[in-house]
């Protein structure tokens, strides 16, 4: 069989978590309402995935931070195919398609690196994002500040994240953001997610210690928590 | 191990979905309150499965337009079985149990056909679904005008659905009734789901512009889409 | 590779469901408020598992009743890794550390025997537990009348728990608690939970009438419920 040509809307996939990047030249104006767009969004990009939520927010808050385009809405699924977590559905809008290409490439490109501190295992997952500056996308997802540094920590099954929650906000002085758990700010998702801010390095020794308790419960579990693309980044 | 004698709610099953047809000649009256049925719903017929809606209520709609029965509730769990999107419990009712039983039939004996246009493969699905005339288990199930053509439009991961629902309001003068959403209309899955009215050859050419755009997005990913029963029918 | 020494938090696993059981012994004071504790909460357990609700409520309640430990909250993530039902988050809070090491452990113990009532197979599951008297994280998590008999039955996909449930009520003189469906109750789960109360016998005539429905349907199905654990105890 020959390879398909990928048609225009079409831009791209990362390897992990079935993330495909789209884009719509020219949204229909039905829909445009229906999704809550406002008129100047002519072009939308689109990155829509089954596995990960945090990785590609993270990513996407790069390319909003490059390129002239908005990030219009972030939707979390119940997915991750089986798995304790969430997918993802980001619509970033402008009004030239040319923008929202770049962001959408922008995004596609990042996510492969946030995806090394996805750290797997057959009883959950272990998640940990940093960034020293949160843009738009983080802001839209996740209440993050900003240009703020900011965290995320997840933790799945729940008690996994409740415990490295509790590390994190002991081995720092940060600020508690959010704390999700499944019955309230996740989509009934087997996770316990909480975001916080503070002072970069503080932020940064907060999440290197939520990572460090939660792949040790793991162990203790007898389960082999391994990092998703093998590079770990934080 | 000799084949268990069917017990006397048991109607069927069907080969795709885990789909099962059910009755219950008399219902419970402190049950029949919990769920919301009136004292006449004496009989009532249940069609449960664990992957697929659009083509269980298709076929219920059948059901409903030939028996002398009652669409009293259609719940959309978030199932397919780690898929991406919904499993479906239909409830019919009626005084009497030889018309429910006939309908959870007719509903058994349709639901295979519909599955002929669900797409599988391994990053999501791609779902379609028409009918000429819309009735009452597709107006409670998906508020469809009843006796007007009718279309449902999925497609999963939710990008693939975004780009699917602006290629068949684009294609044909259709009238776009419901988006849902992983967080608005769904039950947290990851589709995007349109719903769409019109004059019935407009509907059937949105809904076919909608799948070849959805396959064509699925192969650019390198999946290899195909349709559940083999055999396509809109 | 050695086995790593188990963390502090760590209190242990059970066989079925990816359940594990940890603690805190001073749980952050930001935390702690985000969570919903008190100030006497200062330590908590932490009972999680990615399959199963019932059997660890179930089993809670058994270290409730023999320890001085509060149930703080009972949470149910849509999970059981692409099955059709939950998983489960339960807190439970003290003073002491001793105390709620000892009510993890004792609901650890107990979850295995509970396992035992629930038969899965290829297309949903079906569960049932029984209580000759509930107390504080039944009536937590599921409204159980403290003291009283207390029974829980669940069918999945959701129709195979209707006909359970209207045969339960039919069987004994038994209370109506509370009807769950895919839209109501649950997490989006592909279930029907039903939850009785009344006379201990009649309870527990209701149960295993129940389940005998069940399992019939199952195997009506072409189905193969076995027990989690091989190891019945109703």
């Amino acid at each position: 069989m020959n390879k398909p040509v990928p048609i225009t809307e079409f831009v791209g996939t990362v390897k992990y978590g079935d993330t495909v990047g789209l884009v719509i030249t020219n949204v229909d104006s039905v829909l445009r309402d229906k999704m809550g767009l406002d008129k100047s969004h002519r072009a939308i990009g689109i990155i829509s995935n089954r596995t990960g939520a945090g990785s590609q927010i993270m990513a996407a808050d790069e390319a909003v931070k490059a390129t002239n385009t908005k990030v219009v809405s972030v939707e979390l699924p119940r997915d991750t195919k089986g798995g304790a977590g969430h997918g993802c559905l980001i619509i970033l809008a402008s009004e030239d398609v040319s923008d929202v290409r770049k962001a959408v490439e922008i995004t596609l490109d990042n996510t492969e690196r946030n995806f090394g501190e996805v750290y797997g295992f057959e009883a959950g997952h272990v998640e940990l994002h940093y960034t020293a500056r949160a843009s738009l996308a983080l802001n839209k997802g996740f209440e993050a500040p900003i240009g703020k540094a900011f965290g995320i920590i997840v933790g799945a099954p729940a008690g996994i994240g409740v415990v490295m929650a509790d590390t994190a906000l002991k081995a720092a002085n940060v600020e508690l953001i959010n704390y999700s758990s499944p019955s309230q700010g996740t989509s009934y998702s087997n996770e316990i997610i909480i975001t916080i801010t503070g002072d970069s390095e503080a932020v940064r020794q907060a999440v290197i210690a939520a990572r460090e308790v939660g792949l040790s419960i793991a162990k203790s579990m007898g389960e082999n928590p391994i990092s998703t693309t093998g590079k770990p980044y934080i």
